[in-house]
């Protein structure tokens, strides 16, 4: 088969690859519908986070099963499935917990890599959830986006308690922020403030459901939300980066006794005790347990209530992989979609 | 009046200082019946802070209303009362979510200093909570919790959502982790891990609720609360100290999805992000906002379901403040009450 490939920095190749086998009983293989790329795959893309040999991409994925292993038993062949980017056996006192990302038999996707015309998914009867039928064509990106980015964005919306009465403030407005507008508006938020400068983003969240946009950062983003709430902040802040500068902005925006929901991956963050002590905000987030909201995120595509594969606004051949990253990583696309 | 002046690292001395007066209509005057040392007034008093001249100390009180400004229309000379270490309106949006040490008109006792004679409380009504006439005198030490130490702990044990069918661990053996314990045997926890290597503060921790004692810090005191929640963590952990170590010892003590309950005043802390969003713990804390929990503490100390008290190990007049900062200081005493 197909996968797409990181070889060093910005050297992103598609190449073949052994199609995957169910290597234990609880594996499924599943026929990829499509994949995309995330925010966190441009990391090692930009050497921000070492790349170790070749490595296989990608953690997003929706598609339809091609195989299963003898011990799986709610997932059949045939069937078009979601899973999230973390297998877990979702029976574990974690798992049942609502933490399924943190399961105590949890595996990273990403190391597999579902960029690629098939995957071996671990956990099949945990991690996978499937649609109500066959969905349509066109539900497809939007049901992609459950796997990771919109999962991620409606877990940084519950941490941060978006919900009526609730002024909102999303710091970010990459795929991640855009989609934890869409989670607080369903979530029922009075007022949601995307932070954005970027005029197509902008226009993407105001669709999405921002009431207010605000352009400033750090500091002086802090300014202006204080300036839309009285001078109190936000009562829920989703991060949705991963900087010292959108924590510390997220933090501040936030008023004391309010919650900041964060799920940006953390690069070189360390928040001072002392600040955070005074500001009196919960603070929430890490790897989003994106198993938790899956089969209430595919009722509601399948549904059509929400519409998260706007998000996507380049759509190309897997093949073109390396063009797809590119445009990412110079912001030219918010978030590709790859057609195995 | 006689009042305690820390005039440098170590150098405490009860000196003569002005009566205190109504200054705004909105203060009273009251006669303190008793005051403590707390393990914060610690901090300057070892120079960990810096001392900026003659300071005032001590922010933990209650006592008998003397005289009142022209606006305060709830509080009577007379009535005994007990009033947080934060002045609070108690009307303001902050204040009616629970958030009273973040008022937007809130002030330090601290800076007033209630180790004398006489305090100054601003803000008298939204500040002061009337006990149900005057109480026993053996009740006097208890009430005098309420004011900082016991409401404290208590929101330590609030905000890790001590509660039925939870394990908690709880990292310092100081009056507040002491008290938190005591909070979270209230509110019903099934387990609670004390964490001490001091037997005098283990034997009362024990007394006050605690169902496990571990001795280890650090990475093997973590090691240990695995061990005791089937390698999981503990669904709540409240964090009484304040340190880096402290807190990364609270931290990896919780499971994922739990939450730390953080009231120890942070210094020289910076958590690192990665390991904070991998934890995927709840994170919250800050000043306790003692006056949310006023009302119910008296109640339950004036009733006798809770007996805080005992966390006084030693009582000296106040002229004898020195000696009970020392004694503190050597951990010789857990805490001092002084009786003016």
């Amino acid at each position: 088969m197909r996968g797409a490939i990181l070889h060093a920095p910005r050297d992103i190749r598609v190449e073949e690859r052994d199609d995957p086998k169910i290597e234990k009983p609880t594996d499924a293989v599943i026929r990829l519908a499509a994949t995309c790329v995330c925010g966190s795959d441009l990391w090692p893309y930009r050497g921000i986070e070492p790349v170790n040999g070749p490595a296989p991409m990608g953690h997003e994925y929706a598609g339809v099963v091609e195989e299963i292993g003898s011990g799986v038993h709610t997932i059949k062949p045939g069937q078009f499935v979601v899973g999230s980017f973390f297998a877990s056996d979702n029976t574990c006192e974690i798992c049942q917990a609502g933490y399924q990302s943190r399961c105590v038999h949890a595996e990273l996707i990403g190391a597999i890599g579902t960029q690629a015309d098939f995957a071996r998914i671990p956990l099949a009867d945990g991690t996978l959830v499937t649609t109500p039928g066959m969905p349509d064509a066109d539900l497809i990106p939007s049901l992609l986006t459950a796997s990771d980015v919109l999962g991620t964005g409606w877990f940084a919306a519950v941490a941060a308690e978006a919900g009526p009465g609730k002024t909102v403030a999303v710091v970010g407005d990459g795929a991640v922020g855009l989609l934890a507008v869409l989670a607080a508006r369903h979530l029922g938020a009075e007022r949601i403030i995307a932070m954005s400068r970027h005029e197509p983003r902008q226009k993407l969240a105001l669709d999405f459901g921002a009431t207010a946009l605000v352009a400033e950062r750090g500091d002086e983003g802090v300014a202006r939300i204080k300036d839309h709430t009285n001078g109190l902040g936000a009562h829920s802040v989703i991060e949705a980066v991963g900087t010292q500068e959108s924590m510390m902005q997220a933090i501040g925006a936030t008023r004391p006794g309010g919650h900041v929901g964060y799920v940006g991956v953390a690069h070189d963050v360390a928040l001072p005790g002392d600040e955070l002590f005074f500001s009196a905000v919960h603070l929430h987030g890490g790897p989003a347990p994106v198993r938790r909201f899956l089969p209430e995120l595919i009722e509601l595509i399948c549904n059509r209530a929400i519409d998260p594969g706007k998000v996507f606004d380049l759509t190309l051949p897997l093949d073109q992989a390396a063009e797809g990253y590119r445009a990412m990583d110079e912001r030219r696309a918010i978030k590709t979609l790859l057609r195995p």
